[in-house]
């Protein structure tokens, strides 16, 4: 992503390697630990010229979050088509790419923290927040969620975003299969809701009758109902 | 909380009268809005006898903290007797009490921000974070857990978090229902990686033997067979 090539670039042009120099280096090091000298260098320019474009490190900061904020909300974009379980589990995918590459600088935002916590860096995570919840929110084919559904959807979007952080803490359960457990934690939620909200429970069923049984959610009914008779009477039945 | 009263205090005793106050402003509104002439008000002494105590708003905010983070935490503990849906429930009923009490500031802190996040409010929060882990691996009886048990523990925490401050922004679902509604996601999440990983389906095979039927977990599983005719077909019978 450097370069080293002096040629002359226009205002915007420069704005916009600059944003991807320090996009760059705020995504692999705390942003704590990134000086304008080194994002001058990076991006082979001098340091003045650098607060020529941004007064400072915050403002370079916001800008380079301001991308990566609309290159993770373009990722949560996912056609319409096939059954849910398998159209989630490629949005995990590409969120968990999304992590992976931008692992430190990721998680010093979600950790709050001074050189990273600001009013704007607050309302860019709660724009992706938003967003990803509308995309689900689309998938589900609901445009106005009783108040368990929207519950259900928005703690999701944060379960995926603290299962990230628990991830890159140590990386001790494999990507892909947290990726699955993401997926299937979508349908727990919902069935947890869907036991006392009608509304919940008709679009788990829309949902599931859509699935095929060797689908994401077909494979976890399939276990969870082995593990059934080892529960406690259901009075309900 | 504040006192009118005039008598001479002794130093422990004055700046714990200090804590007490600006923790009650702190909890109200968001801590941005609270300023050090208010809580000389409030405490009955003059703005500089406060800055006798603490070196500045960020200092008593810091203090207060930890007298909120001390009083969270205390509210984990739980005997550890009975079936643990019932312990869980009451642990979140006190865990929904301490957050109606400190509502704004619970939200200030938790969503970050300029006034709010520091390393020392982040060390805090993660400590009490960690204390709920620590009390829930007690009542599982686990002390050397899988990943992926320690995942779901943790990703709970969190989500209980999450559902909090998802109710205090409109308070739209009843918070009784969330307490409950919690716990079921306890069950629903270990039930996801229970399908995957034994020491996990270990761990909800022996605590859900020893739940009745009219438990909150009996209730759940109740329901949930209800809706699974409707589910997909299930390879793996």
């Amino acid at each position: 992503m450097t370069t080293g090539v002096r040629r002359r670039m226009g205002v915007e042009e420069r704005k916009q390697q600059l944003i991807g120099v320090a996009l760059e280096l705020f995504s692999h090091r705390s942003p704590d630990e990134v000086s304008i000298d080194e994002i001058a260098a990076a991006a082979g320019i001098s340091r003045p010229l650098v607060y020529h474009y941004f007064p400072g490190k915050q403002s370079l900061y916001e800008a380079a979050l301001r991308r990566a904020a609309d290159e993770l909300a373009a990722r949560f974009l996912e056609p319409p088509q096939g059954p849910l379980g398998a159209r989630l589990l490629r949005v995990m995918g590409r969120f968990f790419d999304f992590v992976e590459e931008h692992g430190p600088g990721f998680s010093a935002l979600m950790r709050g923290g001074p050189a990273v916590g600001s009013s704007t860096t607050n309302a860019m995570i709660d724009e992706v927040r938003q967003a990803a919840y509308e995309q689900i929110l689309a998938h589900l084919e609901v445009a106005h969620p009783s108040a368990r559904l929207e519950l259900v959807v928005r703690s999701w979007v944060s379960l995926a975003e603290s299962t990230a952080l628990l991830w890159l803490d140590g990386r001790r359960v494999p990507r892909a299969e947290l990726e699955l457990q993401l997926v299937h934690d979508f349908a727990a939620l919902a069935a947890v809701s869907a036991a006392y909200d009608e509304e919940t429970a008709d679009v788990l069923i829309r949902i599931l009758g859509d699935e095929p049984a060797d689908g994401p959610f077909g494979e976890l009914v399939g276990r969870l109902l082995v593990l059934a008779p080892q529960l406690p009477a259901q009075p309900l039945r």
